[in-house]
């Protein structure tokens, strides 16, 4: 049962980054074949960079096909929507651009706590520092590949509480999972740490002290 | 023999790639230093990605020396060249696109069949997914690499019908290679796929429908 | 006695980078979370690209927590300075880019041996092609990343005499070090190479030759 929750947040993420990713090379008039290669790269990218730190040859996104299919199909559904609904898109932008957020808060939490899971599924546990680098590797890695990709600056660097808050909930899931919480009521409490801190920060324009 | 075919594969992807990333640089107007360091990285970076995905360490580029010092060699000659050719290279930029162009073709073939094969025979064999994306990774990653450094929008997502051909020949190659097709001939045939491909992309200016 | 040398030089390394890395965020109006960000990526960056290289899974800077803890403190020391400074800092530019510089060749030396070294120690001695390519990713690496992700052309292609310095110390280290010298004056000697061409080429203004 722990398995199929762990398997329904990697496909909330996946769905949710493939989403972020496709919409991004839809708004950079990119052709079908980059909408389908961004929304791809940016929903296992960030987990094959953490199968890369895991030594997991082949990483997880080539055993299980799901993932792949999921994310090129989400992808080409949204490329089909906007070319019928061209017109009606351009004036929702704003709406379209929330929907985007949300489910990118989602995927942020989710696959942080995936991606925490399956280093201490692998055996680093003890290491507190590398199984958080995992999890926020994994929760930002796809979106940092994006951005690198169409010459953004990453929204690491760019988006309020982004990292911080994919960090924040990694600490609660560690903790939790630790002190002999239950793993899946750990994982909710985590992935609503990071969609709360995401909701909020955009919502009340948080924002951390500058130097300069 | 199968072995010397494949040596010369890597060796026509390695000029290419070599050419295409002294070119840019050369274009970038860096110097001595910077034209041989991009010419290598797009040479050997596709290579060496790929070898982190397989686990092979050292990466191939750094055990058999040939491949760094073909693409340092190419990268000082062109460098050479444009410098004492200089006025003339100026007016020729047209035809010398037009060469890039066909090396750049012929090197993503080599690379997708030569990375898909390494695959192969690293006991992947039967993930058709992980060995396409090996094959397309070797093809196109030193070019990514390369243009992620200069901060130009990779090909991968400019380019006509690039990754797209180097997909096509990929599937050309495993499902000839495993339906019992000779090795050389399979290599051969999806060489030629990407190379037509990308010719006819670029001759006849093929491109894929767009959202917006 | 030994080990401690090296540990001081990638403490010194550690330092410089997390400066260098911070510097640049904070030039570029980010949050404190990116300016500690770019601080630590900056810092750890090159070992954990050579560490991925050498197979080390958890990289150095996850089993050893004192690199992320300094390169976390001098960005956060850096932070705060120019935020209470402030007006004087931006009269001084110049002179905080000149210690910026001389920090950076130091970090840059440093790395480079720290980073062969450990190539050599995993059993990689006999190939100086990879020992090389380690030492140079090290001593490069946290700065290539930090450069990608604010835009920036990377130093190794815009900075005179960059890569090359490091090149030239690691030789260095190389010949002497299998020629039975000292390990430690192989080091010191490999790294004022490094940081005397690295303040030569900056003071003289060197240059390479361009083609165009």
């Amino acid at each position: 049962m722990v398995i199929s929750v762990f398997y329904i947040f990697e496909l909330i993420g996946t769905v949710a980054f493939a989403i972020s990713g496709s919409m991004l090379a839809i708004d950079k008039r990119a052709d079908l074949f980059g909408v389908l290669f961004l929304g791809f790269t940016t929903a296992v990218g960030g987990g094959i960079v953490r199968d890369l730190f895991l030594g997991n040859i082949p990483p997880k996104a080539f055993t299980n096909e799901i993932f792949i299919i999921v994310a090129l199909f989400v992808s080409l559904v949204l490329f089909l929507s906007v070319k019928i609904l061209k017109g009606k898109y351009l004036e929702k932008t704003v709406m379209v651009e929330n929907i985007n957020n949300v489910f990118d808060a989602l995927g942020l939490g989710a696959f942080t706590v995936t991606g925490m899971q399956l280093a201490i599924a692998a055996g680093h546990g003890e290491n507190m520092l590398y199984v958080l680098f995992l999890g926020v590797a994994t929760g930002v890695g796809g979106g940092l590949i994006r951005d690198v990709m169409v010459k953004e600056i990453p929204f690491i660097l760019r988006k309020r509480i982004y990292a911080l808050a994919s960090i924040s909930g990694g600490i609660v899931y560690y903790l939790l999972y630790f002190n002999n919480v239950n793993q899946t009521v750990s994982a909710v409490c985590a992935i609503s740490v990071v969609f709360g801190l995401r909701m909020m920060a955009t919502i009340f324009k948080w924002s951390l002290p500058k130097a300069l």
